[in-house]
């Protein structure tokens, strides 16, 4: 029978994450301190234990995952890739369309795979508890069970807009033993002031980030967890990407081209980085592959942000980081795809974008979710709002591919289920979902706000 | 690296399904008409095609799974079979426990096992479009993605009262192109009829069970699909368990119980069946095996019903069928398991534990929901309430191992997730449910009730 399916074994989930560090051109610009001065490590341990700041400063190319992760990894990892036929024949494109499932993790997303990583090496540098937050609900959830795994208790701050209007991911949090607070609260100064100016404030992920650091920071044993931007994020999540390339290995295939959502990164980094390591150490197939990032039209971070020093949060709270930006006081719409919402990019995306070696595409919010209902009627599996982005731009292409006869082989990472995302579908089907992008002098003017470095 | 799920290759995929009537001491009971004849297969030739007929009266013990059907399985089978390690660490038990995990399908349970074979040969016999019926949504969204693969048009009608507090199945059945309809409705003679007598009435299983098959025998091209109780159901079922058994055989391990959740019988049928078929044929560990159905304890069909002839449906518009019951105008309560509120059992199922090659247990609510959180917080998984009754009663095995010391190897069917049923894990944090069970004196009169036959 055709495989649709292409599995790997329990032995096959990777031994050791891929960091991309090792193989980038230029060094990486370090973060800096409101003076412009690069941050120490001790500031950052204020936060993050020294098992989790050891990955993200690490140069060295092969991490080894420890034995407990790979074992927790098993729950739900090697995660299949898949081939869409279907979706091939109603598109009568020569292309062939492949896509690693993430849904498959309990949480539904590939956010456990730093999860998990995460809430261990805060066990073993002995951390008590952790604190993070949430917007939309992925990240929170996903921490809730890596806590869980490893008897970690989790707090998380979830913006109070979506603890209101998602019930069921505020609940996947609370099932798995997550306490969860809807921000702002009175547990925090931030919190408290923010209510005593207006005791209906709805909320934002500045101020639920804000609220988690300053927990973090003053409660003895109490770390935070940050689910995207950041390197040693980026570095857990190249499970994805190791385990596509034995699986197009075993499948006789390899891809002409890379889809993967662009939010903070971590989506596309898990995804394309083993590919460009390939590429970086003479691989000429993995040279040839086009690597894009796809991103909406509405926060177009990489397609028309500027790539300068700018803070991760929009209070500027953060350390400055070098990355492509809209500047951190740009308010992205309310679209559906809540994990796309993010002013800036992860670093390493924004340098590896700089140098050219891969590309970004963006797409509108209503063709976005045209694609979602075209890849859930073909291939049964309803995507999150954010991989839809990427089935868009992989559709487009097997389009134009359908207009040149080229047998193209596309490959997209399809990092989650949209089973708590089904009111956004509600909106599309009632012709409710608008296409919305600012002008560009509304950016420009963001953009000019950035803070001045050096 | 210790392998936590026994996958399969799609070449796993079973090539035939398994039909336990070859097998049966007796011949299976027909089902009567009102004037206690038995039904033939021209009034069901009114609903059904005649190559569903052909595999619901077949008495071939095997019967070949047709490629296209195969092929579109191959979406989301073969399933794991997964060992629960962590559970048995938290139960401290020296039981094995394993689990097959259906929740891969796209619906997120069982139920399209019998969804897609039912579209293909509905296709096959040129079939227009479909209808049914659905309560919680489960077998709604199953035939809609069906009908979807095949190209069949899918009519739902959906408990009122359903379609109004579960939106987000709704959703899911319209994204893959089922067009769903509050029942009653005015698509129908009985819909209409009871919308005079009042507009406020809220459905129920049976009226939409009624409006669908009325449909069904009125539009030309339009063919009813049920999705549990009869025979050719719980037959596509049996990929359950045959995949089962090679995984079993792959791990080198083999079942002393297998529990599974009973409401109509497809869920057990589909995970016993072909152990109970080896049993047949002399296999003497598969006669070793206990079988368990687990029913709630406020719908105790077999532990508390009789056995005797009834209708399938509340009105009594249904064929009789010979089968556990509590009387079909029997009123199960309002739990959350809304797939296990049936007043009767399939035939098959039914005779098998009159024959006693089959047990049965009945659990209670709030118990079931605590194994069902226990689970989610040792395995990720959140599990659905009907799928939580097996838990529930192989955690109270595991735990009587604990006891006595037997490594006893357990083996439950985990049908489905619980994505689309937070709101009843919610009112479980919150002490909110109840574990209600009729007085005895209300179960006997609701058979006393029973239709006189004969």
């Amino acid at each position: 029978m055709h495989p649709t399916r292409i599995q790997l074994a329990a032995d096959d989930i990777p031994t050791h994450w891929y960091n991309i560090v090792a193989d980038l051109k230029n060094p990486p610009a370090p973060p800096l301190g409101p003076d412009g001065n690069p941050v120490g490590p001790e500031k950052m341990l204020a936060i993050f234990p020294g098992t989790v700041l050891e990955q993200e400063m690490s140069a060295e190319r092969w991490i080894p995952i420890p034995d407990e992760v790979r074992q927790a990894y098993a729950l739900w990892r090697p995660s299949p890739l898949c081939r869409a036929e279907r979706l091939e024949q109603m598109l009568g494109t020569p292309a062939k369309i492949f896509y690693k499932y993430e849904g498959v993790s309990p949480a539904g997303s590939h956010k456990p795979n730093s999860a998990v990583p995460q809430a261990y090496l805060n066990k073993l540098a002995g951390t008590k508890r952790l604190v993070t937050e949430t917007g939309a609900g992925q990240w929170g959830s996903s921490l809730s069970l890596a806590g869980q795994i490893f008897g970690l208790p989790v707090r998380v701050y979830m913006v109070k807009v979506s603890y209101n209007q998602k019930p069921y991911r505020r609940l996947m949090m609370q099932t798995w033993g997550g306490e969860v607070i809807a921000s702002p609260s009175m547990h925090t100064e931030t919190g408290r002031k923010l209510l005593a100016e207006n005791p209906d404030n709805a909320g934002s992920l500045a101020i639920a980030i804000s609220e988690a650091v300053e927990e973090a920071v003053s409660v003895p044993g109490t770390k935070y967890a940050l689910g995207s931007v950041l390197n040693h994020v980026l570095l857990h999540q190249t499970v994805i990407g190791l385990e596509a390339k034995k699986q197009f290995e075993k499948a006789g295939e390899y891809p002409d081209m890379i889809f993967a959502p662009c939010g903070g990164g971590c989506n596309f980094a898990g995804v394309t980085f083993p590919f460009l390591g390939d590429a970086a150490a003479g691989d000429k197939r993995a040279q040839k592959i086009r690597y894009v990032g796809v991103e909406p039209a509405s926060c177009p971070t990489l397609t028309k942000g500027v790539y300068a020093y700018d803070f991760g949060d929009s209070s500027g709270f953060t350390p400055l980081m070098k990355m492509h930006t809209l500047g951190h006081d740009f308010m992205p719409p309310g679209i559906h795809a809540g994990g796309l919402r993010y002013h800036g990019m992860s670093p390493l995306v924004s340098q590896l974008y700089e140098e050219k070696l891969i590309e970004a595409v963006a797409v509108p919010q209503v063709a976005t979710f045209e694609a979602g209902v075209m890849f859930a009627r073909a291939e049964g599996i309803i995507p999150a709002p954010e991989s839809a982005h990427a089935i868009r731009a992989c559709i487009d292409e097997a389009l134009r591919c359908k207009e040149s006869g080229e047998p193209k082989t596309l490959f997209f990472n399809l990092s989650g289920h949209g089973h708590f995302d089904m009111t956004a579908y509600e909106s599309y089907f009632a012709g409710k979902l608008e296409d919305f992008a600012y002008p560009e002098q509304v950016i420009q003017a963001s953009i000019a706000r950035l803070p001045k470095v050096g």
